[in-house]
């Protein structure tokens, strides 16, 4: 099979390898589509996300759809041609964080695309088979790589308890940004304000219903934070926007230390939180996405090719306009 | 003015009588519309419901909505002219209840309509001015009147912690379940069964959205119950058509006792709890109300006068396809 | 190796075995106490459970603790000499459930001595290494194995999220009824009112701190209800006792369908759930144990040798004054 | 009466004025005790704290408790010669906050020794009468003072969800870090750290239970942080600390903003929050004195005359040793 391997920054060729075989549990899945995030793109340029070191070669992706191909030994529950959604991370299930269903946090975790495990810009990958979720006609294969992302939002809103009834504020207007908007508005919320430096990311927020997308002081203040930029001038100015008793949750990943207004968060007893990956989501976000709750084909602006991956990976950085941009390693 | 006086089961008249003045904190408001409730026609029937009895002349309607025309001593935040819906039951605020946030539980709380407090079918009533919510120009009289028994839904969705990913039963779809049905999908639920015996009240209930109105044992179990019919047979059913870890609230009052399948709760961990009024849940009534999220005026099927609140308190019970009833005092 | 095996109800017998052989992540523990429960002498009379029928010979026993003796492959944290208490229900740790953090409701959960697993009435046992816990040495043998029944009394404490202020009712004085006792007061509950038909199990419950063993209605209602008779009559009074949004958690197990004060849980807004097995609780149980708050050491009556395992089983049912039995499968 | 008045910061005088009267639903409580807080202290020397600033003369004291010597209009469930610990805050118990159970967010609390209301270094205050709580003769008038205190470790321990298997670390060991660390134990941690850089205060946690008082790297991390220092270094190093899905907050006040490890807290999903007063503690803090779960007693180091409320102030600051003072009004 081909895969697209980063050897160094910036250095991505696409190889031949021999396809991966499916162990005990697992399932072969041939890869309709995957998205790009910012995350690959970040490894791709630096060859390093933090801790985390590009030391051998490693193919990105982690946000991809396709098929099943063939199940390996124990597999009853899933079967050859099921169009599935995968979930990236693969727990080990058995740490206390795992049976106490925070598998998200599992420092055993095996990540698609984080080194030194390889990711999905392939032409087939296998996970384990209760990772592979078996996805609907509705939800197209972009959508179904795309519940990835989606998790990540849906994950968010759960943590911050979005329900009707608050006033939700999303900073940040990227793909997380736009799709933490749509959740929160499946979860209930109908008054969302969306910020950003962009303004042509700000029409398309209003085009998936943002109540409006400039702080606006003679209405009540949020009741939610949602930060998807990870700028710390966001962090402390959504936390002082917030309301008494209000829930900030904190997605966009950014410096490693940030200023807080903790007097306010005191005084107005302000509840704030992070999200790492996400645990349980995919039953949730496929009945969004096949529902209709939320559109994600929407957000997709380019398809490219399994040997434009390198194309591809600059596109979301570089291409005025662009959202979210797929890989469909059999085109 | 004139109000519409219970004297005694089934005997209804509609009396002058003076109007009432707003004390410290109240607001006087013209009454507008009120909705005809199940129990209102209890009270016609019967004189009594449960404990409460009517033992002297008492004016029925707690779903009501008017115009300030006068504010009491004390009140800031409430001027005349203000459209409101009035949120039939001051607590005493004071309790241990009270101070919790339970105010719904207070045991000194003053119900509309609920002997030996007067409800609103009548040209005016006061009210505490934190309990007359000022509603937007998008939510019509009628359906500022029917805030509360979208109350009633809220409180109880909020009981269930319905959002996104949950499969919800609803039993029973008179006007409550109607209501449960909209606010459970405005949570975030996008597979509601809705149960009835009455075929044309499911016709509603899936022009509202309910996915199916028959068990589909195919179907995943549902994750929420709520029970809206107070039938026996439905609670019992109900229980046992559900999920693991799921949630069961009862909103529909019945008999005193009835039998549950405990070792089923037990062996599915299942909580059960049950839904007295509601607190805290004007605003997001207003908001779903006002977004949309929930159609309140599409479940009114008949208009009467004051002069004609006889006929309003019956038709309900006996106008075939009626849902629900308004009383307009002024008209 | 020995083990007591039940080949039809009332015949039980000692057999020799081969010893287990631990698998892949499993490890071989050296029984050095079990504890006697009213499903093993349920299983010892009628050879069932509800749905769960002895078909083949089985080995009894569920409450045990011992000694690895040895590690099967792949197991990095645990080693041999490890004193260890085990948690007897092995999840497939790959199911909705498992991966929820609810692992007690898989329903592929194996669990010792429920049809056809065997039990721990046997010098050897393997079991997961994740289910052998470590004890530290102020948690003796009996009390290593009396850690299964504490950790349904601490799941039962976390589900009604006990902690100071509660007023809380325990009924039912078994071993069950004692521990969640002493659990509730743990968890921070200073009023504890315990209520058994068996005027020696009232003693014991006030050595162990009960405020008192008569319902006091100059009292403040209860906020908690720890049903641990699985008696009808008490689920119907200890519900129909709690205040205003309390609590109820159904421990014993009784009949199938009970009838419950339904208009009482509504009115009063109460919660009631019911718990099976447990979830994550060793660590916390272990605490416990080890720091002294609960006395696990002081509930056993009585000891045997493998070799009278039929009179262990009898013992708790038969003896005046038993509380709970432990068998020592090597004295 | 006499009272003690701060006229200027430094400046304190104690005055005779006219007793107050007890308005509608008040009482008038003879004082018998009132702890000196650091935020007593802090007036005294600067006639602010933040936004607060002292502009009239003012009473300071807050922790309070005494006799009703009389009641006022409508007063029905208190009775003179009643010994009762003060609430010192009286929110408005009708804006939304307060209807939503926060009554110590709401905007028109009333509390006592914040400007412009007076406090309780006098010889008689008027208080709503729901806020003076009747305490058991097992609280000494004391310990019936100290219920304020105590109510902000209560406070935070339910913000924090404190229960049996929590790993404690509460920094600063001050009056409020010693409650946080009783408190905590009372909630059922049996594994509480105290750092502070005072030794002698070390000590005194070692009295009160601390586990430990030095962070011990081979112990597992703390589930737990309880913040009572109000140093920017104590939230940074303690919020590193934390294990995954831990829980933060801050009850010591310090600087407005402070720098915070957002990774961290994102990558372990750490939950941040502070408190601001409290709201419905009474009732158990009064169980957790009452029962002596909690030592109040022990906490006073010394006592004062009202004639010597300026040098209880200040004894606090400057007497090595000194923990909490207490002010006798009538001695």
């Amino acid at each position: 099979m081909r895969a697209a391997v980063l050897r160094e920054p910036l250095d991505l060729v696409v190889e031949e390898r021999p396809a991966p075989l499916p162990g005990p549990g697992e399932v072969l899945v041939r890869v309709t589509a995957v998205g790009v995030c910012g995350s690959d793109t970040h490894y791709f340029d630096h060859g390093r996300i933090g801790d985390f070191v590009v030391e051998a070669p490693l193919v990105l992706g982690h946000e991809a759809a396709g098929v099943i191909e063939a199940v390996g030994p124990g597999v009853a529950d899933r079967h050859v041609g099921q169009r599935v959604s995968i979930e990236p991370g693969v727990p080990d299930r058995t740490c206390p964080e795992c049976l106490a269903g925070r598998y998200n946090l599992c420092h055993r975790m095996e990540f698609f695309a984080t080194p030194p495990v390889d990711g999905a810009f392939a032409e087939f990958v296998t996970v384990h088979a209760a990772f592979a979720h078996p996805v609907p006609d509705e939800v197209s294969d972009d959508a179904a790589a795309l519940l990835e992302p989606l998790s990540v939002a849906v994950w968010a809103c759960e943590k911050a308890r979005v329900r009707p009834g608050d006033r939700v504020l999303v900073t940040g207007a990227g793909p997380i940004g736009l799709l933490a908007l749509q959740t929160a508005r499946a979860f209930g919320a109908t008054d969302v304000t969306v910020l950003d430096v962009n303004p042509g990311r700000l029409e398309v927020a209003r085009s998936y219903g943002a109540t409006r997308t400039v702080v606006d002081d003679r209405e009540p203040a949020p009741t939610v934070l949602l930060e998807c930029s990870g700028s710390a001038a966001a962090v402390m100015s959504g936390l002082r926007a917030l309301d008494r008793a209000g829930r900030a949750v904190l997605i966009g990943m950014g410096a490693e230390e940030v200023s807080v207004p903790v007097a306010h968060l005191q005084v107005r007893e302000v509840v704030l939180t992070g999200v790492f990956r996400y645990a349980n989501t995919w039953p949730t976000a496929i009945q969004l996405a096949s529902s209709g709750r939320v559109d994600l084909d929407g957000l997709v602006t380019a398809h490219y090719g399994l040997q434009d991956t390198r194309l591809a990976l600059t596109a979301a950085r570089d291409v005025p306009g662009s959202i979210k941009v797929i890989v469909r390693p059999h085109q």
